[in-house]
């Protein structure tokens, strides 16, 4: 079951609690961040702690650490401390446990937990995915990676009740923002990338970040631009990001083949120069 | 401090613990209900249970207890436990701790801790609040008594901030939805009452309902019709309700004084109706 980090203790998981008066707990009051681990190092870390940074401020939790390098030396020790090589870090920050009271309270220390889980396999996924789309019904700040996570679980468990791996999320006349647990990208004729732009709308993944950065440096255009539904029916490839699954292909959108349902050549490639990043 | 109800077991709030994998402290994966209780009492129970029935059943969430009288006793039992005659029931069900994943687990129980605390002193707010309005950022499904509730945290800690009791939401062209913890009342020139109708965009507040039926039953017109901000700014009274607080009178909204921000004639009645209800 392994072990797990909370407030300063190492606790098997079992045993690894928070109050019942926890903010996170009553409010979804903080934020979270997930990270992959290979070979006990950490992945992309200064990308995802940079962004835990920002959902903090955003939701107005002060930083908890003097130093950022001690949250590091925590997350290294919890994985020395578990038996998987390779897997995800879960970090979640809260504003702490005190009486139920929307206010934020004063004088109260933040709850800090950290799990791990190992790597799974994905080599099914890797092979391409069926997803669907529907009206995106989440808050309108989308932007924070904050545990408010109530429609991404209800969406996501919809996908999974229709058979199919994600669910796509739709506003205003069919934009696609993101999906429940990923980012979206299409490849359009012209072998150019589209995916959301980074704004309230849509959590900026830090996998999506990767792959614009690899996809520009290997010639590859992306253009972070809204795309319709209909766009996405009629694209030439479709893929999907995020930290836990990299990237994977879309085969289906709805009722619409991709592709014939085979992986695009920009697809693999880009899913190849990735594997290569990581590995770096 | 107290003692909380955890999962079959009343202890001491100080050790009243859940797992970190819990679902509601990572997903904001659950729902509640705060109801108050007098003399030992508990108050409007039959429609705080109604509404936690439909809340589970609207994020699918089995009903936890073969027979609901069962939770009753529970809670009578905790508040028995209890040194306070008066105060507030908070009750909250989550879909139960396991491994991190957004697709609800299977053959998992429910968490379901209950607090209780004792009665607030409304006596100041009794006479009168100033309140804001801003834009209502929640997700779309306000309808449903869930723990995702960081929007409305930041948009109460904002009121406080800006030295005013409570936020009232706004979308579309300045429609008022309802407050960050409470539902809103104008009172037109006419002497009827407009209050936002129970949709998606509201929680169907037990003490609105039951303030409606109050007003009804004593010949007083009200009308469950949207109303805006301009509306609101130039209303003969206003009012809020909430199970905490009951009725509040509203003495200003934004820049703009109301009724001169004195306790309107309605309120003023609406107030004492009530409080002859709770004492029934």
């Amino acid at each position: 079951m392994g072990i797990s980090y909370v407030n300063g203790r190492y606790l098997h998981k079992s045993i690894a609690n928070i109050s019942i008066e926890d903010r996170g707990f009553n409010f979804s009051d903080g934020i979270y961040e997930v990270m992959n681990f290979s070979k006990k190092k950490i992945l992309n870390y200064q990308k995802h702690i940079k962004r835990l940074k920002r959902s903090l401020k955003e939701i107005k939790i002060p930083l908890p650490f003097y130093n950022l390098s001690t949250l590091e030396i925590i997350i290294k020790k919890l994985i020395s401390f578990n038996s998987y090589n390779s897997g995800t870090i879960y970090l979640q920050i809260t504003r702490g446990s005190s009486n139920r009271n929307h206010l934020f309270p004063n004088n109260t220390k933040l709850n800090i937990v950290i799990n791990i889980y190992p790597q799974k396999d994905l080599s099914s996924l890797k092979k391409g995915v069926d997803i669907i789309t529907a009206p995106d019904l989440r808050w309108k700040r989308c932007d924070i990676k904050s545990i408010s996570l109530l429609a991404n679980v209800l969406g996501k468990q919809k996908a999974f009740d229709l058979g199919v791996y994600e669910l796509w999320l739709t506003y205003n006349q069919g934009i696609i923002s993101e999906g429940t647990t990923s980012n979206c990208f299409i490849v359009k004729n012209n072998n150019t990338i589209l995916t959301h732009p980074k704004n309230n709308k849509i959590l900026g993944g830090v996998t999506r970040e990767s792959v614009i950065e690899i996809a520009r440096k290997n010639k590859i255009n992306v253009f972070e631009k809204e795309f319709t539904v209909n766009q996405a029916y009629k694209c030439k490839e479709a893929f999907l990001t995020s930290t836990t699954v990299g990237i994977l292909p879309v085969k289906k959108i709805d009722d619409y083949s991709i592709n014939k349902a085979i992986i695009g050549s920009i697809t693999l490639k880009l899913m190849k120069l990735y594997e290569d990043f990581l590995r770096k």
